[in-house]
């Protein structure tokens, strides 16, 4: 577009920013939707389950929890096993590898889009241990997809400024501001989401990206403040204080000195390795729940429903063993509380009691969490805390791979937090400095760190939750020890999952054994090219039998002297052109203006994610397939190229930064074939080259 | 090293986290001790002001504070001047054009890093317009190049194990932890000055980066409070509670609705055309300027001594005209206050009263930024404020550009945070909700996204700053729309001095006209190229008649059939090699074990800036200068290449994105001249190829 004509221009930027604005918008106002939405919900539900109890009917009190959370799921599951099963899960590695330039079909279409937030939504407020997190990102992403392709093609609501943003670049643009405006409006987190979506999301990243994010993410700050301050006047059902989360922790007095340093850093290191059990673990389970979902939605339902039948099971079983605890006096809020929040449930225990495990089992997770990382001293005792953290992390374990739509950021601070505060309360006695919420503040950065691997942005996230930037200095230690205690064991969460789904994600390193390798080697394949001029016919054979999407075009004799490299053509340009039936009689060259007649730019432009032509569409006459078809107009003629004694590495690190998707390796000898082979991002996968190179396999 | 032993990785990573511990101490302390210098010296010389003045020997008074400021402002120029000339001004856009690959001399000497840490204390206590934050910056980016070093290889400190670090990429990550440790240590904001590395610093990111910098803040962030804490029980002198800046405004309550935005977002609009004029003013004036300082060091210090004596004729003379205030009640504090800090400055008014300007003016840059934040209604009257702002604006723009570390932070947080007051002041009445310290803070973010461009970074580093998350959105909105209005006008200040520095700063974008051209287009000049085994002669005439850097080295027959690229050889490695002798009588290939057992792969390793060998050094006889000399073995055989048809804006892309130094032109058509030419940094410039077509210049 840069050599367009400023009017042209203009409409680019504008439409640039005025698509930032509606991602934060419509992420904002989504965001908000599901709040509310959890918010009623499961209050309705926990009133319903209370008031059954202070009638002592606790049989019909446990049926009438279960039962809800298990129709909630079951309705979730169906959706989501039936009309989009790639909504399941977290989303954020789908994110990462689309980001990474991988265009798995179905990641952002609108019926994902659909079951992300009812899925959410249902899955959330059946109890699950599960955030909303995660799937918010994929929701921004979503968002930003579908307003980018101005609608859906089928409803003819294309409209005509929306080319510019028909190429990967400016798509790609788009769904890294949307990840971002994901976090911010689950987290409301507006610097937190921008980093977000620089460490974990994007791969490649512009200075100017960063202003764009920032800008997206400021809209859905300032939409949520303004939604939340309509909200206060009590016009939103059950949606009271306990809303979006906001861990609001500032008024809790912090200081600590050198000597606290100790007691930290240790409680990082463990932190660690729990983070890193949970990834290996998840993994584990992952590969197991597979097995099952493969045989059919089904199966997956039933999955689901098991996994609910066992949450309120534990939810609703677990406070009976827990004794009840006196109220402690001098307490402003009424103990045990009455109504749908509050620290203090009454559950089975006498007035003037509370409850402890009740309290964070019977509550909706973000309050558990808010519960947590309160700084009363002694509301929890050791046994309670050491069970909720027990059952959770089985539970985030388990309920993670089910046919839902579901955030990881949720369990993992909720039994990091639990861990924290356990720590605290174990050694606390020692140390009058540190208060429990403080603890468990940090045993939530622990986890974190050592399951996502993520740093700043986690850090931000937590001092954006929390309000309290005091305790930067040891949020930071915390979350640099258990990540690099983590790195140790195995790999990230989401980078995992991304190994798990076969998507192939290209680092942004090259692997050690890739300098023992030069280009050539990794080359594969019979190489299919195409001669300048062709026959329609074999173009149509080539593009049937193969699955290649680049093809190299080659001006034989008598088009140029000798064989010489004309260029790169893609599959989609072929059959577009193909499509348009620009064929000739013989042999002959067509001419751009003849070209520019026929086609326009636009028809080139990149499709949305599966709705390009495909070379079934075309349908050519016996004629036809004899006749020649021109390629040089639609030949990129300078692709980028390597020699082919290049080392693999460096050609790896072309690659990825530049962000190909096919790259030329040329002969390093004149003379021979003009070209070596192509690559592709498939032939940079580990596996490959380690398939084609056993004696390379790193040693471990 | 990937392919080297496991030992080996072991020493590089091990050493990789050590040197980043050791930046974030050292940048630690030194961001100390500055701090305590300054906070001592300008509070002696207030104090005496102070106390001449309580004496009302008005005239004593002012030769005494004019005298103090004169002295430090002489030396501080004298060493600037003689010493280190490099070490004037911010020291931002040195250290981000070094990051950018620009390997200029002396930005980063030991001799450099003296001057910037004791110009600074000068320039800071002298009562000059300027801040530390820049020149701290340049600090932590000469503590990390100068460690990454080993010392000076003058004293034979170098280290083996620092072998690894003798390359490119590595010396820039060192730098950009040391930049971010700077900005850590200058403003107590470790997660701001992570993203101060990344959005303003760097050309390039890894997220590894982002974790190691991560790390090094953190250890400058515990550093820094464990140092606060020794010096509060009075062992540091007059460092008090005004020390490390540091303005908490969390105390004050905010609180907006969306009506507040309106005027917010005129405020923004304004500040943002203040800080782009301030920029178009300060290249006026640094043009000016260079005049003068181009006609030797004396006239550099003349100029900074009367830059001295106007400023404090300023801030000496100003207060005289404001009338005195009596002193609120209802106040803790004593006022006037009699010690050092504190809001209210007797001056020359009487018992119970103030002099609301001197109070800004008579005291430190920091504590006068206090002062405009704090949250007190009716502190200073509209005049006061609207004096302050002209001149701190006039002063900001003189100062800077004078033979001192200067930074640019305080003087544009000053100036906007009178700025935002007055505007606070003036329309404050008709909204209640808003204090005048909140406008001022947001004054202050306005003028620095229109001077400085940067967002997040800013945004996060007000917030470390004031510790008030609440106000997120609108700081955020404010940042967004200066910088917006200013982009209008002009580029970023360190841009702007950047390119006034004739530095080749490589954009991370093409520009439009690049589109237009291709890659042979803008090579220029004769090639310089070397036969696979060529004459020591020739190669030494053609080292000491060019200046290039890269010769590509083609085979010709008899050593191939047709001349065939071989490769591409540097200019430092060929002078290592004939330092090393390794000629042969005739034109013959010398193997590379017969190479490997002369030279170890440490000779090759890039030397420190300004000291590789240089092919003066190489003295060699007439005998040796008829042998042949075989280049071979220090050829890179696969360069990075681009066809000569290719787009000069892709190839643009490439040149940036892999970092590269050299890059390879080849021809279309094989056949003729193996090689077209090598583009470098320089041929991309837009000076170079606007001069080669000048039809193709943006009209404007």
């Amino acid at each position: 577009w840069r050599s367009r004509k400023r009017v042209q221009i203009f409409q680019y930027v504008f439409l640039k920013w005025t698509l930032a604005l509606l991602i934060g918008l419509c992420t904002g106002f989504v965001g908000f939707f599901n709040n509310i939405a959890v918010e009623n919900i499961a209050g309705f539900k926990l009133l319903l389950t209370n008031n059954l109890m202070l009638q002592q009917k606790y049989v019909l009190a446990f049926f009438a929890y279960a039962g809800c959370n298990l129709v909630l799921a079951a309705v979730s599951a169906t959706v989501c096993a039936y009309i989009a099963p790639a909504a399941a899960g977290s989303g954020i590695p789908e994110v990462k590898a689309y980001l990474n330039g991988v265009d798995a079909h179905s990641i952002l279409a609108p019926s994902t889009l659909f079951v992300k937030i009812f899925g959410s939504i249902g899955g959330v407020s059946a109890g699950f241990v599960l955030g909303k997190e995660g799937p918010m990102v994929h929701t921004g992403a979503c968002i930003a997809s579908l307003l980018g392709q101005g609608g859906s093609r089928k409803y003819n609501l294309t409209w005509r400024w929306l080319r510019y943003f028909k190429n990967d670049r400016d798509r790609r643009d788009l769904i890294t501001c949307g990840a971002a405006a994901g976090v911010a409006a689950a987290f409301r987190a507006p610097v937190g989401g921008v980093l977000f979506a620089l460490e974990e999301a994007a791969s490649w990243w512009r200075s100017a990206l960063l202003w764009r994010t920032f800008f997206t993410t400021a809209i859905v700050a300032v939409v949520l403040r303004t939604l939340i301050d309509f909200c206060r006047s009590g016009k939103c059902g059950l949606f009271g204080r306990g809303g979006l989360i906001m861990f609001d922790v500032s008024s809790s007095h912090v200081s600590y000195s050198l000597r606290d340093l100790v007691p930290v850093l240790i409680l990082g290191v463990i932190g660690g390795i729990f983070g890193s059990l949970f990834n290996r673990l998840l993994d584990k389970l992952l590969r197991t729940y597979s097995i099952i979902n493969e045989k059919g939605p089904v199966f997956k339902i039933l999955l689901t429903c098991a996994i609910s039948l066992l949450t309120s099971c534990c939810a609703y079983g677990l406070p009976w063993l827990a004794s009840c605890t006196p109220c402690p006096e001098s307490l402003k809020e009424p103990c045990p509380t009455v109504g749908r929040s509050g620290n203090f449930k009454s559950f089975n225990c006498p007035p003037g009691h509370y409850n402890g495990l009740a309290s964070l089992f019977l509550n909706t997770n973000d309050d558990a969490i808010r519960n947590l990382l309160s700084s009363t001293l002694h509301e929890y005792t050791i046994p309670t805390i050491l069970t909720f953290f027990v059952s959770i992390y089985t539970l985030g374990l388990l309920t993670y791979g089910v046919a839902l739509p579901s955030g990881l950021f949720i369990p993992v601070i909720l039994a990091g937090a639990s861990y924290g505060r356990l720590v605290g309360r174990a050694i606390g006695s020692s140390l009058p400095d540190l208060d429990p919420g403080l603890f468990a503040l940090l045993g939530a950065a622990s986890f974190l760190g050592g399951t996502m691997r993520m740093t700043v942005s986690v850090c931000v996230i937590l001092l954006e939750l929390t309000n309290n930037l005091y305790m930067l200095p040891l949020l930071m230690l915390v979350l640099l020890i258990s990540k690099t205690v983590a790195d140790v064991f195995n790999r990230g969460v989401y980078d995992q999952i991304v190994k798990m789904k076969g998507l192939p994600f290209l680092e942004d390193h090259a692997e050690p054994y890739m300098r023992q390798l030069a280009a050539s080697d990794v080359v594969s394949g019979p190489l299919m090219g195409f001669s300048g001029i062709e026959k329609v016919g074999n173009v149509v054979h080539t593009l049937r039998a193969t699955g290649h999407n680049g093809f190299p075009v080659v001006d034989e004799p008598p088009l140029s002297e000798v064989p010489k490299l004309c260029g790169l053509v893609l599959r989609a340009h072929l059959v577009v052109l193909l499509k348009g039936k620009m064929f000739t009689e013989g042999s002959r060259s067509v001419g751009m203006e003849e070209f520019g007649r026929r086609f326009g730019a636009s028809d080139f432009a990149k499709a949305g994610l599966g709705k390009g032509l495909r070379i079934e569409d075309v349908e050519l006459s016996d004629k036809e397939m004899e006749m020649y078809v021109d390629l040089h107009p639609i030949t990129n003629s300078s692709p980028y190229t390597v020699v082919e004694t290049m080392s693999l590495a460096k050609a790896a690190m072309l690659f990825r930064q530049l962000g190909l998707r096919h790259l030329c390796v040329m002969p390093k000898t004149p003379g021979g074939a003009p070209i070596v082979g192509i690559l592709t991002r498939h032939d940079f996968m580990p596996e490959h080259i380690i398939g084609l190179y056993p004696h390379l396999r790193p040693h471990k």
